[in-house]
């Protein structure tokens, strides 16, 4: 959790060329027959080619045993402490989808429930009904109207939703309804400053209406709203570390996520493919590049290791086209460990590469969670991952005399 | 950035001695053709040895990807966190030259510069003049009075200088009136604080006089300042600590450090045999010894991998003079590296070892970059070194009931 306060006294502008390669949910755990992890199970000639001419080392994302969700693990990597920068969950649910959020805007993650005759809850996620069933409900939500509030509704996955709220006068000091129990009522929420009192009534007679709006729908009846928050206000990466930052992410969090530390995020599409040309095509144009790979945490959260071995191996097969552009230092990292066995993120170190024309053999043998921690770079906390890669670009001054 | 506090509750004075062996520059990197290090690429029989019977470990100076100036690197290894305890660059360069400062003094490094015919920059360091011509323009400006204000200058090395007010009116919070560029006029200096204001207008008044005394010189003709800085409150290694430390350094500006930290500096001469005497004929009379070995250092900064390779090769003839001592714990750890392919220092975690009778072979065949990073210190923090020295030295009480 290093916030090093003297960092923009140290940083000066170069023309040297950073690279950040974040590999979502990276790191992974043992497989339980063979003992070895994905990374180690993967063929990965030219990521461990690379890490032999590298200096290598693990990072903790937050703190040891704790799992990062996207947010503080990529704010994290940016150099940002990621408990002082946390961001609300309504935030980021917004900036997952895509949508465009202003200072002051207040965002709230929504889900669909079902209650009983007496407004008690039976089911806290509707049955997790599809998004199909719940974005004709998000659109009948569409309609409510408050007085004096500019109120938006935006459809998430299955029975996800988000609610903005804009205007000058709102709050993010509000609590959440939803009691985290079946059998009781949701709850009223409370304003939990002097600021959000506004804020409150406009949530609690939007839940109102929601309620009269959706009474009778046969699975859900109701809406449960949590996780109140606003933009950040946050030092961006261009003023922090003197870089002309650009962003390669082709899913809405990520792209959201790099904006909002005030990189410039680039137009690209779906597949790492499409990033890459994106890279190449701009490559002279910033002097620092975040591109993001998504697909071994999606395999990681299904719980498919052989899936997570393959989007490793196809990652590998995309490395010499990023070592063709020449970065002065490339770094490869990920926000967090998605080990297959968990389907779920983890806590565990993920692997970490440096390499510039500083890095030579650091004895270690291949990219993964073992070979790493063999490393010179030791296990460090993810906020050093940005200041290692300025100073291996020549980006650092001294610190102190 | 380890500050313990309740380090103080834990420290008892025993008869045990510990030497800290400070290597200057210490940690490396590899040569671009060998891939080897400058240690190891050094003959170190008997360092090598003596890491086969010590824990060994890697320290992080500061914070991962900041290069440490002296100051902040020794402060670290004297247990002082380097951010908190940040000494001012007035303050370090006097050290540096041997001026004994008291509290309240304010010290500014002086560059002399040269300026055109409207007073505009045209060389922040004059071309770097020579010693032995800015000596003499030093002692012109010692000629400067300002009522209310005793003011000394000293020379420093090529285009530099040290200038101290002392006085009980004078604060630190003045900005300095290097622009950092050429072709515009020095700054006047400005208090960043009220106390300052005193300050600031007797620095104006120097640097006004100093123009004129300086007109027509050919080379160096104005002066610029910065760095204002009083020596910090330090708790003292000595009661922090229960020791009876002594320092036994050549160089002014580890002898100034060592002060500060309220280490007894004992007299010794220039070379590493004349300090191993000092260390010798003392060994009695103190319970810790700080002893710095310069040499490595120097030549990394020059860039030369031979010279530090037998820089290093030289310290290692004098091992068997440390041992022979029979110091109860023997440390030998670097302020920072500075890699000879950087020519400067680096931010590159640096190899450390601790012997006494508690240490056994700990798997590392070699004192090296590589072979420390599998010992089982680990990579820690340079500030934590003094708490391990006091543990084998069984100077640290149990911490919690």
């Amino acid at each position: 959790m290093i916030d090093f306060p003297y960092i923009r006294d140290l940083v000066h502008s170069t023309p040297s060329k950073i690279v950040l390669l974040v590999v979502d949910g990276l790191g992974g755990a043992p497989h339980p027959k063979t003992g070895k992890s994905e990374l180690e199970t993967a063929s990965l000639p030219h990521l461990d080619r690379l890490a032999r001419d590298s200096t290598c080392g693990l990072t903790v994302p937050v703190a040891p045993g704790i799992t990062p969700g996207s947010g503080p693990g990529h704010m994290a990597l940016f150099g940002y402490d990621p408990v002082k920068y946390l961001l609300g969950r309504g935030v980021l649910e917004a900036l997952g989808i895509g949508v465009a959020l202003s200072d002051g805007d207040v965002a709230a993650r929504g889900n669909f429930c079902s209650v009983d005759g007496d407004g008690r809850i039976l089911d806290r996620r509707a049955g997790r009904i599809s998004t199909e069933e719940s974005a004709p409900l998000v659109q009948k939500l569409a309609a409510i109207k408050v007085p004096g509030a500019e109120l938006t509704v935006h459809p998430v996955k299955d029975h996800r939703f988000v609610m903005v709220l804009r205007g000058d006068d709102f709050g993010d000091g509000v609590s959440g309804t939803d009691p985290e129990a079946n059998g009781v009522a949701p709850l009223p929420a409370v304003s939990l400053s002097q600021e959000a009192q506004h804020t409150a009534e406009v949530v609690n007679r939007f839940v109102s209406q929601a309620r009269d709006i959706l009474r009778g729908q046969p699975k859900a009846n109701m809406v449960l709203l949590r996780g109140f928050s606003r933009l950040p206000r946050l030092p961006s990466v261009a003023s922090r570390y003197a870089l002309n930052p650009a962003a390669i992410a082709a899913y809405p969090m990520y792209r959201g996520l790099a904006q909002l530390v005030g990189m410039t995020v680039l137009r690209t599409s779906a597949t790492f493919d499409d990033e890459l040309v994106t890279l190449e095509t701009t490559f002279a144009q910033h002097d620092f590049f975040f591109i993001h790979y998504k697909p071994a945490d999606a395999a990681g959260e299904d719980g498919d290791f052989d899936a997570k071995v393959r989007a490793l191996e196809a990652l590998d097969e995309h490395i010499p086209r990023l070592l063709d552009l020449k970065p002065d230092v490339l770094v490869v990292a990920g926000d967090h460990a998605t080990p297959a066995i968990l389907k779920a993120h983890g806590w565990q170190p993920v692997p970490l590469l440096v390499h510039s024309a500083l890095t030579k053999n650091d004895g270690v043998h291949e990219f993964s969670e073992r070979a790493c921690r063999q490393g010179g770079l030791g296990v460090i906390p993810a906020t050093g991952v940005m200041m290692l890669a300025l100073a291996h670009a020549g980006k650092l001054h001294k610190f102190g005399p």
